[in-house]
């Protein structure tokens, strides 16, 4: 499995993943599933990928055209319009390596063995900062007003504090800690996920990375917050009404 | 789907379940999935059931032994000797409806399509309070100092605050609470899991339920923990330390 997490604010865009790999509990492995690419000044794409790992890495080593010697490469990423076409484009790659894995393997394949689940996320100058969720078809949706984060892998633990947490003008600092209790509440139930966890903070027109760093185990930070957190959802638990198990129609002026 | 919480604390038992089934999402309804049988002064004990509803519909009629007249019906349960004994007789029944319902419908029917959970709590008069999870096979584990609760159904929602509120030594107001928190998470996160929800709380050596009651849509202690935990998570996430992007090292003096 995986976590990763892609929202939009409105100062820009906040990236967290973990790094765990695993086939079966026995083999785990580290693999980076967040890269970014960019032209100062002009550009910044993100991917964050989920799912079959040859699958994943198959796109971004297509995408950024390994196949080809170095000197010959170039990434259709890099030159697409807009945000759209870049979506398009990660789309296409991802549904034709997913088809034609399954192709070359019959029926012999599980259903959905090769699936992956991609975020991209980005701004071209002159455009808005754009987030989408690329389905194993190869279509998308885009984050939005009403949903403004998108979560691929493991995300049922982590989704309710960002439900409760997340508000549109908070800042990248609030967002950061606001998805490392999210991260640090997943770790904590799954070990399908795991540390180190890569992190990526993109400020409205600044087509390069503000902030982007790797959040390793005994990381101080992580620390604080995920020794903090137990002490401080018992103070929000002492802070909501007492249940009365005798006064049931009074127990909210508990 | 289902959510359901069985709990142990020193001072007894907690059990909290949802009501809704579906079959699609617009094939929606209200079924208890909370049952309990109580020989005042002697015993009682409880089951909350996860899966397939004619699964375990048909076991909950065969404990009751509804198949014969009202006049010769017993119920296994209240003979049992001990609880270990109660979850085996369960656990074999459970065990029974799915497979003989499966072996009806061969190879058709697939994998799973008649799976249920259930979840055994209660106590005998001499004998500790005892909390079980119950297999589909039949099989069973039992609630310990370490896994003092289970969760069947949707679990993944509720379980981070659970890990991070439970005490063994709470008082039955503070598990409720707790508890109302879980599903809250739950019910704003999955369709499939809707009110009323049902509450029983068991006292240790008081063979009868201390406090049960079924908690509707409006709610005012539902509302009131619903509308507070979100300004509660919001002061607790203050609490925390800010992450800081530039000075990393110093992040936790923040």
């Amino acid at each position: 499995m995986t976590y990763c997490v892609g929202m939009m604010l409105e100062r820009g865009l906040v990236l967290m993943s973990d790094t765990r790999t695993n086939s079966g509990v026995d083999n785990i492995s580290t693999f980076r599933k967040m890269h970014h690419w960019e032209i100062s000044g002009e550009r910044i794409i993100s991917v964050m990928t989920a799912g079959n790992l040859a699958t994943t890495q198959a796109v971004i080593s297509q995408l950024e055209e390994r196949n080809k010697a170095p000197s010959q490469r170039s990434n259709s990423l890099l030159e697409a319009e807009t945000m759209f076409q870049v979506a398009t484009i990660v789309g296409d790659l991802l549904r034709e390596t997913i088809s034609s894995r399954a192709e070359d393997n019959g029926p012999r394949a599980a259903a959905g063995t090769f699936s992956a689940t991609i975020i991209v996320a980005g701004q071209i100058a002159g455009m808005e900062p754009r987030l989408f969720l690329i389905y194993p078809e190869g279509n998308f949706i885009e984050a939005s007003f009403d949903t403004p984060f998108f979560q691929i892998g493991e995300t049922k633990y982590g989704r309710p504090i960002l439900l409760r947490g997340y508000q549109p003008d908070m800042s990248f600092e609030a967002a950061v800690k606001l998805m490392t209790v999210s991260f640090d509440s997943t770790l904590k139930a799954n070990l399908s996920v795991g540390l180190p966890l890569d992190l990526l903070v993109i400020e409205r027109d600044c087509f390069t990375p503000l902030h982007e760093r790797r959040i390793e185990a005994g990381d101080p930070y992580l620390q604080a917050v995920s020794e903090g957190w137990g002490e401080a959802l018992r103070q929000a638990l002492d802070a909501l009404p007492d249940y009365r198990m005798e006064a049931r129609a009074e127990a909210v002026s508990g």
